[in-house]
């Protein structure tokens, strides 16, 4: 590999020098050189906001879903040429499966619940409708839509392929351009998968581009429209969050960096348990993978007082048997640390730490190593401490490598202040059978972690980790952790959307979200049930009955069904009930009356009836009242893949006095035509 | 009124030297003095954090919501005190009401949804289990917890009330401590509004602080716990925003800025339609109310360009009708600006819009008052300009008092561009008949805006118009505004919260939440329906059945109900259905058969079934089929102010094969003993 070029206004650029050298971890050869000199960064920014935003929002989320999941596929297909560049990067193959492969399952998750969670069209609308005033003509409810701006994506050095595809994912789900700029440390690796992603062919143009090297001017250019996320060290999130255009533009800002996370073994689980030998293993994991080079690693060690030697001794033991050396060599469980400089600036922690606590396990200056050479590769022993918890350094210092400090703590309360002093944390670990225990530092700590962990004998088959992000749940944390969350599933997309509260007559709201929202003109005429899903039309409408519901019929529902609950059945108990005070027919009955009021018995294009939402009983119906149900088409969502689609109704049934006793969401299936 | 107190610590404390003299906006006489000197920032911080935040977080979110009902209820009765202190901030009793009743209004707001839609716990569980495991031993699910520091709330001059209500209430119902921080120039009021609050003795000890004059060395002490929220200019903003500490410390902070706010006249709109007087009428009213000191009113007014000369005309009718001057004079429609010095600000800033405009109607330099000096009191004339709109001025010149500029169009894309060029707006309006016109400058200019208001002949009897935040609908925007977002309901006070994955085994999962979840332990026995709320515990279950559907049954429902869909009654027809290939029984006969299996008849603590949610129909019950029905107690909520409560149940309902066919939630009301 030579000059890594960058991806930038639909052309690979190379940069106007020779750039600077990228080194394999390894071996401390030249894997090849980088640099951004001659980059226009605005004109980048301008690219993605002119073509790949305006390509993006002409996509529906089911859309742009299925392209993620047809790029994941792609990316599967050439896992095995990037594991073999990753190992360049110091990492083993297990290191390297959970940087590719963890990048390609987020990928794959966002396009399921992009699929499942959003509607097949391009604007999100979010949470109820509000009425505004008492007459019914003044609604509010709220809109989301893409920012039509650039998502500038800033990557740490140590997850060269999730940690792009993470920000990637959400972005471009929500139709937002991104533009990545990976450290330069390990750019090699994202160059080529930027590389597989554009010779795919399979994303509109401008959604993705890609700066080797330097941001240079970058931040000069952003808007109030672009986003800024970075991943990296607490000192580079503050001076870009203080950067003056991201200040005076109010640009949104993530930042999630490298935090002192905190696993606490439970008073519990003592030597013997399966909770000690969880604890212990998830410990040294946590040290081992990508030789500690993970933000979200167990830093802090919480552990009874009275376990403390028993755990340092089994920790020690495990340790010993972690072979280090060259990541693609057979046998080897912990490569190489991403750079001879990383690995300066670990042992500089390591020497602050020591001035608050004493080495359990390893030798900073030394270690053994298989099929390399320890000083030409960035090679490091796993350093296990012992520390002291009420000095600051242990809570302060992050040494971000394969190395973690043992502390000991006396009781729940303790333990909850402990955690607090690392002034916030991505991740964190309770491993304890204690469920009372768990919840009581779960809920005490929960304030200072974006994610937290309960390990224990139930779940630990199935459990990813303590330091695995999931792209269903929340990435981020507050304080040191710096105070940014992504992924989540769809929260990350609503991350890069613009939540707007639109106040409207709700003809007009309807118009805006292409939901039917009550108020709205309703349009009857042929049964809409006749109506193929490209026929069908927001509002169109049957209203069916009125039935009489009788005394028989409420006797012969208990009867039939065997639901004989007293305000049913019984005149004098019913009478005697708070909410009824007689007899009244069962909820069940009056829905079963209406479908049977607004259903259509012919085959048709309506498929099914697959569920049902948000019913609530609003008023008791009596024997003899007459029931009327008014069925109006909500909400319309084509399948992408299926020649049916999912149609929403609301389903408003009233009595003789136009009171509305039962109101819900009636949930079908319609064929496409 | 002397020297205006501070209520931090737990006291009230009078600064250490004289203050400076704040003046009465219509007269020219000091009304108080106001100074911090002396107040000890840290110690208060530390107040709330110790004192205020621990009493908080003892009460639940539905404890809280009644503590801000009874609070809205004591300030009602005090409003004429404080409408008559606010005349002396140059606000008409009209521009009283706004702020002061308003802010009265956003209280009563948080308390019902507090009560509605949030938990009666002190834990809020946000959105699904996500399962992470296919053997379901692993789940993860986010849980929102308060943080553990201060509200800092820094306010502007224009709402001395609703201002610091609209922050407070949100973060009272979070759980969150605030310390309340008035503009200088009319923190008299907010002093006042303090005063009855803390006399009125409802609120624990702690949960509200209040500093009067400078912000001092505030912000030097502030964690990643605390929050710091400020409503007034764009530049104070960004001041605030690159604070070192606030860097330093990822502190989270929300912005309300003053913006170019745009309100646009769609095309059908000519003059004598209803929607070109809403227009007309609606610029007059945000020029003026608050003499157009409203971080939310139109600053730029676009309208087609041929309606250009009859909207300026009959805006100048309209504004020539306005009577300036005393604004506790009887027929005075607008009072005085804050203060003599904002008047020389925004006469300064309509030098600079004059550069790109001219004057349609006022005078900068003079105004006829009533019953008042003009040039002692800080008296203005409305002035409504005429602008180029492709120049940068009338986009980016705030003249933040009766000030606005109208501007031609000729196009949607053109106005939605326009719009944009503001770089973010709190609000915006488009007042037209036209829902087609509406929906594409809505969807057009979202991206840059937190409302958006569609005024029409519908709606306009109701609407609370262009300028108005509504606790249910969130109050900011990108940008220039801010990039904030403020109410919204109970993203208001979520934004209070930090949110957190919790990942666990299903048991420990629902210790955590208090939510029983699928996979946690159920406890058989004495049937749950016999237990009070008192006696009843999350997991406690029924199990039912079985019953065996027949081909009678579905017969004799489609006949009873008339509900005869033909794949419940044509097996020729029912067979040829995509996903059924077969009869099927009515899915509303599967759940009312579960009901008649688990009901328990008696008259006992379950009052009623007042609904039903998330009803999925997974498998079709075919006659033959033998239902068995699962019902698991999953949420208890009592209510505070009744004898009863709310509890969830789960209801699996299978067949013979173990396989899930309806899932759903079912809602009644128990009685607590």
């Amino acid at each position: 590999m030579a000059l890594l070029r960058s991806y930038v206004g639909g052309r690979w650029q190379t940069a106007a020098d020779e750039g600077v050298p990228l080194h394999d971890a390894v071996t401390g050869e030249e894997v090849a050189r980088v640099s951004s000199k001659g980059v226009d960064m605005a004109a980048a920014l301008e690219h993605g906001r002119r073509a790949g935003g305006p390509a993006l929002r002409e996509l529906t989320f089911h859309q742009r879903a299925a392209l993620l999941k047809a790029l994941a596929s792609h990316l599967r297909e050439h896992r095995e040429e990037l594991y073999a560049l990753s190992a360049r990067t110091g990492a083993t193959l297990f290191d390297s499966k959970f940087d590719i492969d963890g990048g390609i399952g987020v990928l794959f998750s966002y396009a399921s619940k992009g699929r499942r969670e959003l509607p097949n069209d391009t604007v999100y609308v979010e949470g109820a409708v509000e009425p505004l005033g008492k007459g019914g003509t003044f609604v509010g409810q709220h809109i989301a839509t893409p920012l039509r701006g650039v998502a500038v994506q800033i990557n740490a050095f140590n997850f060269p392929v999730w940690g792009p595809l993470e920000k990637f994912a959400p972005a471009f789900l929500a139709g937002v351009p991104s533009l990545v700029k990976p450290a330069s440390q390990t750019a090699y690796l994202t160059a080529r998968l930027v590389e597989l992603i554009v010779e795919s062919g399979l994303l509109p143009e401008g959604s993705l581009q890609f700066v080797a090297g330097s941001a240079g001017d970058l931040l000069d250019h952003v808007t109030g429209q672009d986003l800024v996320s970075f991943t990296g060290s607490a000192s580079t999130a503050q001076k870009l969050r203080a950067h003056p255009v991201i200040v005076r533009n109010a640009v949104r800002f993530n930042a999630e960096a490298d935090s002192l996370n905190c696993s606490v073994l439970g008073p519990d689980a003592k030597p013997g348990t399966a909770e000690f030998d969880l604890f212990v293993k998830q410990l040294v994991t946590e040290m081992t993978v990508k030789a500690g080079q993970k933000c979200t690693a167990i830093r802090r060690a919480f552990v009874p007082a009275e376990l403390l030697d028993d755990v340092a001794a089994a920790a020690s033991e495990r340790l010993a048997k972690v072979t280090v050396g060259n990541p693609s060599s057979e046998g080897v469980r912990m490569g190489a640390l991403a750079s001879l400089e990383q690995r300066e600036e670990v042992r500089r922690s390591l020497k602050a730490l020591l001035s608050a606590g004493s080495v359990v396990f390893g030798d900073p200056e030394h270690v053994e190593v298989v099929d390399a050479d320890a000083e030409r590769g960035a090679f490091l022993s796993p350093v296990l401490l012992k520390g002291d918890p009420e000095r600051a350094e242990p809570h302060e210092v992050e040494a971000f490598g394969p190395v973690s400090t043992l502390m000991p703590y006396t009781a729940a309360e303790q333990v909850i202040d402990y955690a607090a002093r690392g002034h916030g944390s991505l991740a964190g670990s309770i491993v304890t059978g204690d469920a009372d225990f768990a919840r009581d530092v779960v809920l005490g700590v929960a304030p200072w972690h974006g994610r937290l962990l309960v390990l224990d004998a139930d779940d630990a088959k199935e459990s990813t980790g303590h330091g695995s992000p999931l792209p269903q749940l929340v990435h981020g944390g507050p304080g040191r952790a710096g105070g940014g969350e992504e992924m989540g599933g769809i929260r990350g997309v609503l991350h890069h959307l613009q939540r707007t509260a639109v106040q409207a007559s709700p003809s007009v709201l309807s118009r805006v979200t292409g939901h039917w929202v009550a108020g709205a003109p309703r349009a009857e005429g042929v049964h809409p049930f006749r109506k193929s899903l490209a026929e069908l039309k927001i509002g169109d409408s049957v209203v069916a009955g009125p039935r009489t519901v009788t005394q028989e019929d409420v006797d012969h529902f208990a009867e039939f069904t065997g639901d004989t609950f007293y305000a049913h059945t019984d005149p004098e108990a019913a009478a005697a009930n708070p909410l009824f005070g007689g007899i009244v027919a069962h909820g069940y009955l009056v829905v079963s009356f209406a479908a049977g009021l607004f259903v259509s018995p012919e085959p048709g294009p309506v498929l099914a009836n697959y569920g049902l939402e948000n019913l609530r009983f609003l008023t008791p119906v009596k024997p003899g009242d007459e029931l009327t149900v008014t069925l109006t088409c909500k909400q319309i969502t084509p399948r992408v893949d299926q020649d049916y689609g999912e149609v929403r109704w609301d389903a408003d049934v009233t009595n003789g006095n136009g009171e509305s006793v039962a109101k819900y969401d009636v949930l079908t299936l319609v064929a496409k035509s």
